[in-house]
């Protein structure tokens, strides 16, 4: 059996030029003769629509764009549709279309998928009709997490009657690191239990800070892979499911890591009609990677990287600086910031009743750097790049309008490790970044010889805490008894659980991890517990 | 049957407090001989604990806090609780102590809220006990939305073998205006369908922006109300089941709102430590309001309004505003911002490359007054107050980083019209808002002979459309229909889509309606919808 997945890049809302671009995919598959088209979850509507799905308008026109691919369908095209029914309201549904008519034949079952609000705009569908295509009896299955799709499956199989040949598996799920091999592994698993073919094939492209990932697997009944194709490029895959293996090159982490950051940022900009970025470039490794990636996303003659030197900034950071931006080919500014802080200072400090200095120098200092990238913003269309990691936003150790701004954070979900790993890939495809840069201490040069080390814990020994809270879930006990030192591990919680007002502040970034800030993890801002050791 | 009610006002996470106060609670029960002690949902926890529900220490640390209820339990308590056994996992309980046993009597069922993830932590258990106090057979459940309790209810009904005589419902659910009459409404159904009791607990406070109201209801089999409390504090409600009905007084809307504004406020500063707050103030109305809300919860000792006038400020601006200042009796600082103004501007020409004055010049002045204000807050641990209302919001009237910064928006999810509303309501208390400020034409004052209606559509106008889109989800057609005009329609739904980005990063404030910003209404901040006139 000939099928064809379209990997496609739809834009949430935008039903008219998603519907285009999906006839184009079905006219492709069409010409190459195959038996089957198949289109991801949302593929008409795009993902995620968020309140759009509470309008009645929108609702509607989703319907009427679906009943257009109907007079398109000279093969079977199988796609993630939105439907409506009088008794069982709104669907998250797989529709089938096929020359002169189309139904649903399935819809999504489990709706307990916390980021997404499922339940707030569809109803549940357990029934799944199996679907006859090329003398194989084929399942359609909407669902969007390992979790779920276990849980789906095992529902299926139990209903259902006739046994299918085949289940295929439409996405629409944001890609973490790790995810394609929890998949393809997930997909052998239930292949081999249930001696049935299994498919999968997700959306793909940023939206809003998730990367749909395009992941697009098939594997036999056997346990033989005959897909596996974990690209970030929209492409029409065609295969047999009695053929050889398709498999494309198994991705290295960081190449893997970077290229979702760059397409989430150009989809970012692409789908909000940006076309040029501007970023403070402070001499540190943040700024460098995502003028890295800012350019790399949308052309380096798109790109602004602004110095904005004070009296603290070393000339070592200003040289480096300079440097980084020629290796880009991006455009320069340099605008020093000591004219606008000290009139500040004048005027402030009648009110400041002779307090000494304090976090409010070196705050302002941050604050007057977003005002002038937000002016630029302002005066050109530029969109304003943030160049905050996720081991600073876990501590708050950034400026409330200052550094934490911008309308994209393209690396807020990296650790700083993870900061200095992708700079260094970055580097194996051409030296951009200094070298300096990458092997200095990290400074935020707001006071005279600052040191990030001055305030925070080494990075190495609050990524090793973060990972250990955030992704281990370990306990107190565990991570005293990993060798934390107790104080250091107070020190970072209570950090971590008072900058929770600053974090639901921040602009959005791209998600990578499986515990994205303003996405996984969520603390409430109120939050009175002081955690310690369980005296048992 | 006498009944004591524990109407308490927890903090999320801060479990040895909370369970000081249930021992406080149980002791005054006792001494009044109530046969039953009841406290709501979450009453050891606190809520909204998010993430921290997924720390093995904690969920450790509140089974054990909630063990020592047990010692001081000589008469019946119930008490919303966490539980966890290795068959079910993680269940949002209703537990029952008593003397020298403690039991989990009920936990939720229906887990489909979508502002607080149950799902993401905590199992469903469809099994209720009824439970013999006082000779009556009675059932625990803990629910919290309109929509569930039905569903609840309708399953226990459905599932059980001995029908209760009273069923009580736990609660820790978030107010929003017409909530009350919707709970006494749906209550008394519920007791007069089933020919059985009813009573309703919700949790007290404000807690991340949400108020908990507090509400507690008793209505008997025959319809009716034994009990009706929704003022906004703590206290010891104790009924009796036969006795007469206790009602106090049906609330005002503006007065409710507004008490509930000032609760929202007053909580998040205590539960985050802060006693002093700043803002600034305009001449306008918005700002008006905020200040006399912070003065009414953290008193006015503990206010500061800061003028910063610009060359466009004028004078009748800064007369009303002293004398705001001076009504209210709080601290007033004035900062002028001309001088740093003109450095920026000084600083900045060379790169604007001979372009003319646009927004670029009005958004700076904000943010310099968002710099002041935060610089003020750095230096003397003020707590800084976002002015926003939800009309501007709605339509992206602000600055981001200037006027909608802080670390709290108390008016964020009222309507220009509710503002004024209230601004109204509070001078019946005692007149300090000046009448001026009150009827002046909106204005942000940030150009010359700047208008509000400049940009927008007449705040009547707009706090109508947003009405008919929000709230009462009409279709376009609808809305034209009910005489909006097609090009005003459009304007609105543009600036309604393009400024998701800004409400995400906005400051969280008092939810009050059914459709506040950043908690009920999210809309793709990639957004590729037209909404226009559907053509059939």
């Amino acid at each position: 059996m000939k099928i064809a997945l379209a990997k496609i890049n739809q834009t949430a809302g935008k039903i008219k030029d998603n519907l285009n671009k999906i006839s184009d995919y079905i006219f492709n598959a069409e010409k190459e003769k195959c038996d089957l088209t198949v289109f991801p979850e949302f593929a008409v509507c795009g993902g995620y629509c968020g309140d759009l799905l509470l309008n009645k308008d929108f609702i509607e026109e989703n319907i009427c764009a679906s009943n257009e691919i109907i007079k398109k369908s000279n093969i079977p095209v199988i796609c993630g549709t939105i439907t409506k029914d009088d008794k069982e309201g709104l669907l998250n549904s797989v529709s089938l279309f096929n020359k002169e008519f189309s139904a649903v034949v399935s819809a999504k079952h489990t709706l307990n998928d916390s980021a997404f609000n499922d339940e707030k705009y569809f109803k549940k569908k357990t029934v799944v009709d199996a679907v006859k295509i090329a003398n194989k009896n084929i399942m359609f299955v909407v669902t969007d997490s390992c979790e779920t799709v276990n849980e789906n499956i095992a529902t299926i199989f139990k209903e259902t009657k006739i046994k299918p040949d085949m289940v295929f598996i439409l996405g629409c799920s944001p890609y973490y690191y790790g995810k394609a091999e929890e998949y393809k592994s997930l997909m052998k698993n239930l292949a081999v239990q249930t001696k049935t073919d299994f498919g999968f094939l997700n959306m793909l492209g940023g939206n809003d800070g998730y990367v749909f990932d395009g992941l697009a697997i098939y594997v036999d009944k056997n346990g033989n892979f005959k897909l596996t194709e974990q690209s970030f490029e929209e492409k029409l895959i065609i295969f047999d499911t009695d053929g050889q293996n398709i498999e494309d090159k198994q991705n290295d982490k960081n190449k893997e890591m970077y290229d979702v950051l760059v397409l989430g940022l150009k989809d970012y900009m692409r789908k909000n009609n940006f076309k040029k970025c501007v970023l403070g470039i402070s001499g540190g490794i943040d700024s460098a990677l995502v003028a890295a990636v800012a350019a790399d996303a949308v052309g380096a003659e798109n790109v602004t990287g602004v110095l904005m030197p004070s009296k603290y900034t070393s000339k070592e950071s200003t040289d480096c600086s300079l440097e980084l931006c020629k290796n880009l080919n991006i455009q320069t500014k340099t605008i020093p910031i000591n004219d606008i802080y000290d009139v500040y200072i004048k005027i402030l400090t009648p009110s400041f009743e002779g307090k000494g200095q304090d976090l409010t120098e070196e705050n302002l200092q941050a604050r007057i750097r977003s005002n002038i990238l937000m002016a630029l913003s302002n005066k050109f269309g530029y969109f304003v790049l943030c160049t905050g990691n996720k081991s600073e936003d876990a501590v708050g150790y950034s400026t409330l309008y200052g550094d934490a701004t911008g309308g994209y954070a393209p690396i807020s979900d990296l650790l700083k490790k993870e900061v200095y790993e992708l700079s260094r890939y970055r580097n194996t495809i051409s030296k951009v970044i200094p070298e300096f840069i990458i092997t200095r201490p990290p400074t935020a040069e707001l006071r005279e010889n600052q040191k990030d080390s001055d305030s925070l814990p080494e990075y190495d020994i609050l990524d090793g805490i973060l990972t250990k809270i955030l992704d281990k879930q370990m306990t107190y006990s565990q991570i005293i008894e990993s060798g934390v030192k107790e104080e250091v591990l107070n020190k970072v919680w209570k950090l971590l659980s008072v900058s929770e007002y600053k974090r639901r502040q921040s602009p959005v970034g791209t998600k990578v991890s499986k515990t994205a800030f303003l996405r996984d993890i969520t603390l409430p801002m109120s939050n009175g517990y002081i955690w310690k050791k369980i005296q048992k």
